[in-house]
């Protein structure tokens, strides 16, 4: 079964919130948010995201990551409202 | 099969983004992040928050609301990583 994995974050510091959102990237997730990632996962992509991100917030304070593990049915079961889209080519926020 | 519902939104109106918060609470959920609410949920009550949260931005721009629904296992699943923890009871950000 394919999952997926959902990263919201709550960062204080501008460079370590950087860093998070480049490594997320780099594990080939989307930013959906500001604080916020979604993508395909397998198991071992969520331990190697798990143990990437223990390893950039370390000595850090005032940090908050959660990761969900998704089912395929609660990736398409996604409610999105507003105006707001995340351009992912662009990286930059969009008003539709 | 009991459902859990997670709400994560980047909305930039103080106001509106004060009010999304204190209507996802008065459905029962819990603030696990600055802007992120998680909770039980069945799916009624998915319903009336995907219909309230529709009704309370109206009109806004700059809104991005995302609604999941989680499966007892996903949320049994889910890692939280750091020092930060949003206390339920006093409604504020707390350093562990």
């Amino acid at each position: 079964m394919d999952l997926y994995v959902l990263v919201i974050y709550d960062i204080s510091d501008d460079d370590l919130r950087g860093q998070v959102a480049q490594f997320l990237k780099s594990k080939g997730l989307k930013r959906i948010q500001k604080s916020a990632f979604l993508g395909p996962a397998t198991p071992s992509l969520i331990r190697e995201i798990e143990a990437g991100i223990r390893r950039l917030i370390r000595g850090y304070e005032r940090v908050n990551v959660q990761i969900f593990t998704l089912t395929p049915a609660s990736y398409k079961s996604r409610i999105v409202l507003g105006d707001l889209r995340y351009d992912e080519e662009e990286d930059s926020i969009v008003l539709t």
